[in-house]
């Protein structure tokens, strides 16, 4: 399709003397790179100068469109609702899809959710979801396309069609130590979101220990990047910066966060999900062109008819939304040391003890357990005992305790209730730390 | 060997973020290169954060000091001679090994001269030999020993025993835009000196456009990187800054350079060849501890001594000293267009008209022509006439005569006797420009 008019040592030389790359040079070398034509050795080296020399907001913006052009578009045109996408930049305990997808389907609203598996500390949404008996992940682009007709919401893997440079690029940047590039993450991010062809999109972008972007500066600039190549797109996208100091809610793991899931499908669960939840389904009706308030959202949980939209679509995928979970062969409990109150309960430990529970994988072929994980007992701003659970460890496999409790070593603090510090970190975090539109 | 302590994707990580990388982290990497355990593709990605963010003085000497490690060391201590060794960055028309190596001989120094092949724009030293009938390149390493003891003087292909790290590391770099830096020149370099085993090293650094190291500071840095390095590992190391804006001498090109080096072992040849040979000889017979001033080094030029130990060289390589060399089948003159005084003539433009013609390769791969290559008929400072030959191109090949043309579009520059700069260019330029201990 392309003639090769350009040299891979030159479009590598370019970046790494600090040049902005034009767009034909752009187009040819992802293209290139897809094709065989570019190396993994080059691109790896490319790779890199973009990491240390960046990439204007031109130059992001190509290179998610060559990655785009690289497979194939979806078409969601023909559905008689609009549709609204969420993507989460990843965090410990975040079940979020979960209740939402089915929520905001409840309005009308259909929710194409194309997810994908957990790769190191933080968890995947299939893998959560394959918990429940029967499940499926694969869906053909037709029945995806007949149940956001028929039920509203899907969760399904993405299929390899999408953007398949970037599928190639990712797996590089992972063992070439470029992954934590804005630009690299954000093309990654929105090329597989636009070719998806949504006509919304809600990014939960994560802040903190338990998320890629550690500090709210970068976290910003990641939200400000991506929204910018939405809206170029013409796919009206918002984000939300949000806490991931804290794990949300009380699960991390599987069958645990499938659970809690339909907890406040049910109108129940944690505090801190239920309010994630509700914010992001107000931004995507917003963006669908329903506009609702969160009072009416939240009704949806509370008198049952999420639920029994969530019910609807699990079972469209072959899944009993009434088995009962797995439950871990072996646990064990870790207690507090002292009185007072939990200052802090460090979101990376625990999703890095849960991942060596069993509930994570460190390659992309390894299994997971669907019961392994973390229950939390208190969170950040709870009165605690000494004596009481803090939080339990679930695993089948008990060898794997040593190594989980040794991730959790100085993850959390207790202060003596009225000493400094307690005070001002007593009450929960503030969830939601920015908006950017 | 060595068993897998370190993760190439925590070294990268570490050289990315701009710390410095460990003695065992360099040692590890590089082994594991070697062995294939870290891929092409995470070498590439490190050697583009070593070029971003540099190495510092330790960790060249140890980057170097691997690369050694990764292969076998030649042992010159059985010689009766002691050894000295010359090392020149690349240049056009830089043919000064082939008098150097056997004027220094000559004074009962062995001289083991284990070069390469060109690559670009600026020639090989074994390709020029090779256009002698008969001439071989290969030697054994008992050969090579052998003739040291005999002769005094080899000029041979390195074997690929030495620094095998290197050899796969600058196939990679060559492809991935990472050649220009500093360290790894310098440790590319140094790894096969000092593996060779010489006593003494003199350093050519090229300085300007026919040069890889265009401005005085950059081949400072270069020089002094490699001086270091040499010095810590007991080799004597001195380097000379010479200068490459314009060519060495009046021919470039294989065959034509073979005869320009004969001219000078018979006591005549161009003043700019003979003076960068001498001064080379002095500082290689002084590392050698065979201190001799200028004018007896130009004795041996003068009286033959030279030229006999040539002869036995080449003769010693089977090699016809007699033998008539090709004479290119076609040729174009370039005409001066008016009057006055040569004022530039670009190195790099020369360079590349003569690879064009083809005396160099583009490809490891590819074969060179003889007799093909730039003959200058003047030098900046020289008086031109309008219509008088300025140079002329020699190939067997006559299609390549336009792309050469091209390569020298705007090469030179003639100023009117007594206009302002005529006169301060007038004279040829500086040639040896720093010398660095």
């Amino acid at each position: 399709m392309t003639t090769e008019h350009f040299d891979a040592v030159d479009v590598i030389r370019a970046k790494r003397d600090g040049l902005t790359l034009s767009g034909p040079q752009i187009d040819w070398v992802v293209d290139a790179y897809t094709r065989g034509v570019v190396t993994d050795y080059q691109m790896s080296a490319l790779a890199m100068a973009i990491f240390l020399n960046g990439m204007s907001r031109v130059e992001v913006a190509h290179w998610t469109g060559a990655m785009i052009a690289s497979g194939e578009r979806l078409d969601f045109s023909g559905l008689s609702r609009p549709t609204a996408d969420k993507h989460s930049t990843g965090g410990v305990g975040d079940k979020i899809t979960l209740p939402l997808a089915p929520l905001v389907a409840t309005f009308g609203v259909a929710v194409p959710q194309l997810s994908g598996r957990g790769l190191g500390h933080t968890g995947g949404t299939l893998d959560k979801l394959e918990s429940i008996p029967g499940w499926r992940a694969a869906l053909s682009n037709d029945e995806t396309v007949a149940q956001l007709e028929d039920v509203g919401a899907v969760i399904c893997a993405a299929g390899s069609g999408l953007a398949p440079a970037d599928r190639k690029l990712y797996a590089l940047r992972d063992v070439t130590a470029t992954v934590e590039s804005i630009p690299l993450i954000a093309s990654s991010i929105m090329s597989k979101k636009i070719a998806e062809g949504t006509g919304a999109l809600v990014l939960d972008v994560k802040v903190g220990s338990g998320a890629f972007m550690k500090s709210l500066p970068q976290a910003r600039e990641l939200a400000r990047t991506m929204v910018d190549l939405g809206t170029d797109a013409g796919v009206r996208t918002v984000a939300l910066l949000t806490d991931m100091s804290v794990p949300l809610g009380l699960t991390a793991g599987n069958a645990l966060e499938v659970t809690e899931s339909v907890e406040v499908l049910a109108g129940g669960g944690p505090a801190d999900v239920v309010e994630l939840t509700v914010a992001l389904a107000v931004e995507m009706l917003a963006g669908a062109g329903r506009p609702l308030g969160e009072d009416e959202v939240r009704a949806a949980l509370a008198d049952g008819r999420a639920m029994d939209t969530w019910r609807r679509m699990i079972a469209a995928q072959g899944g009993d939304p009434d088995a009962k979970l797995a439950a871990a062969k072996e646990s064990e409990t870790v207690l507090a040391g002292e009185d007072g109150v939990l200052t802090r309960l460090d979101a990376y430990a625990v999703g890095v003890a849960a991942w060596r529970l069993g509930a994570g994988r460190a390659r992309k072929e390894d299994p997971v357990q669907a019961a392994a994980g973390v229950r939390l007992h208190a969170k950040p701003g709870d009165r605690v005992t000494a004596g009481q659970p803090l939080l339990t460890l679930h695993t089948d496999t008990p060898e794997r305790f040593a190594r989980a409790r040794q991730a959790l070593e100085g993850a959390w603090e207790v202060a003596p209730e009225g000493a400094a510090g307690a005070g001002a970190a007593a009450g929960p975090g503030k969830l939601i730390l920015d908006r950017i539109a």
